[in-house]
């Protein structure tokens, strides 16, 4: 199996609702440092497992779509806690929209699986992967 | 799949018997930058993997019970390698009966598996992976 | 000269006011991992720079007074922008304070200045330092 | 499972062919950061995966060969793009052919998987795993 | 004195002449991550050391510049060796010029000092700093 | 002002003599990871600070000289802390006798500072800097 990963970042402010979030119930903020990995069983014509150049756009496209807000204020989030698992499959999921649309190439119809990887601080990260 | 990783570690003291571990039979030692993964299939009514906080204290509780110690010293290890990817395995077992035993939240009962990651320097690691 | 670094992390929320911030006039958030160094030109009687478990203990209070916080409604910052260069100098005078007061030991009254670093992103970094 | 990882680093030129690679069509060049992980089920008699020394010469042995050179030179790969991901492949399946021949000792025989990472910037990675 | 830094990566071709270069000296590659450092005593109207987001793009267009090609035949570096630190010194030194051109900024002009840092792999790097 | 940094590794058992030092006074050990960073004012030459590979060469040695041991019993150290600030001391002076005994070439002679960073986990580090 290959996979290729890139990384960007988003700054956001959110709360969170329940007492397990202790003082996270307040409203405060994150950087998360963003690493989507691409998979494939078989390298494509150009030997490659996409076209890494499109990757990265596309996930800055959706960082940029959730970069320098509050969650809190986001309809597409209304009434659900934004942890940092949740925002993974958050962007899980729009990374494999765009690959089912085509904005990564046709190559990238190849694709298998999707992991988002959030890192939160330097003692704490949360993943999701799924399937294409 | 789902996961959340906190980090911790671990500065102890060890030998090793055995002429594969060359130099490494002396009494020498080691910080063991410690990475726990705890993974689940959907997340919980709070849209989280488990409480991240209770996450790292369990995390620093055990690594409090290895910590600034000399593992040849210690019974449990008594006539046994302690060797990066066995103590990866010692820690993920503890970290696993922890959760059995309810001290994660009742909502790390929805757990399946654990990773831990010993990392011994910034060229070397170790990994153990389990189910739960 | 010698120097001891201990790093720790904040999150928060916040806005800036100004043309130059761009999207970040919007309420984000950031973690900030923060590494404060303190210096001297020669150690103390135990061989080290400074008790560096309360060097730790005292730089995490200073972040736990300033994490899962919105830096908008802190009366400390009531009109002025939370750049990360501007907060690397509000801990780094902080951490001197403590210092002064005595909080970090008889010891650390050697200490003749403080850097401190904060990362906001694994693309950007601020730094401030000051003497003692 | 079990798993140790040994980290190494490659110095190449090269560039490749087919518009999807846009500027880097180019002689260009690039550092590989190399991440080996060898895995098995279950630890040998000294309670280790395997001999990390052994690990570590062949895994630099490997990159000797393939470092400060412009792998467009390379009859090995003659006519092929030699990518980040298609290099992860190439270093493991060397490291295959190792174990297989019993230069990582005999204890790597019971080895049942190796995944190679190749880091080409702070931002890009690529990986492929496969069994032996 | 406070400073800001941001990070971005060049990928060249090169080889060194001399004897002390050993295999260096035959036709390789480097991916270089460039940290950018600029400093200044005081902050300046808004509370910043320089507008971040025109740092990043100075650095990103001097970084384009040189990426993706083979420095031998850059007719800047004829009969130098674009070693590691000399390439530190080229950006540092752009980047000065494009303060006192005014690219980032009438607040940039305040800045006092500029740091580039190259790192070639996990284990070097080399930087230059020079007044502004 | 240029500089290069190579980075290796010890790791070491040791305890510390004081109140001060808590839980860290029985043995123990750390991995230390070493930066080593070598200053001069004007490239020579070949255009570089110093013969990376010598410098990498040197460092190695004096790591080698330190690694898989007690630090407890070595005579260089009866009666003294081997704190990290300490023993970035010692490798520093180890290096700057290596280069003025011509150890890392005549090129090396016109360093004029050192600083030794020893990373003692990933919250912790401490470095020594002096003139040539």
């Amino acid at each position: 199996m290959f996979s290729v990963t890139v990384r960007d970042h988003i700054m956001i402010a959110h709360s969170f609702s329940g007492e397990v979030f202790g003082p996270a119930q307040r409203l405060h903020g994150a950087t998360f440092v963003v690493d989507a990995t691409f998979k494939r069983p078989e390298l494509d014509a150009d030997n490659i497992v996409l076209d890494i150049g499109r990757a990265s756009e596309e996930l800055h496209a959706i960082c940029g779509g959730l970069s320098y807000r509050n969650l809190d204020d986001d309809p597409d989030f209304a009434g659900v806690n934004t942890s940092t698992e949740f925002l993974a499959k958050v962007i899980a999921d729009r990374l494999a929209d765009a690959v089912h649309a085509g904005a990564l190439g046709e190559g990238a119809r190849g694709l298998t699986g999707i992991t988002v990887t959030l890192h939160e601080s330097h003692v704490a990260w949360a993943s999701y992967e799924r399937d294409l």
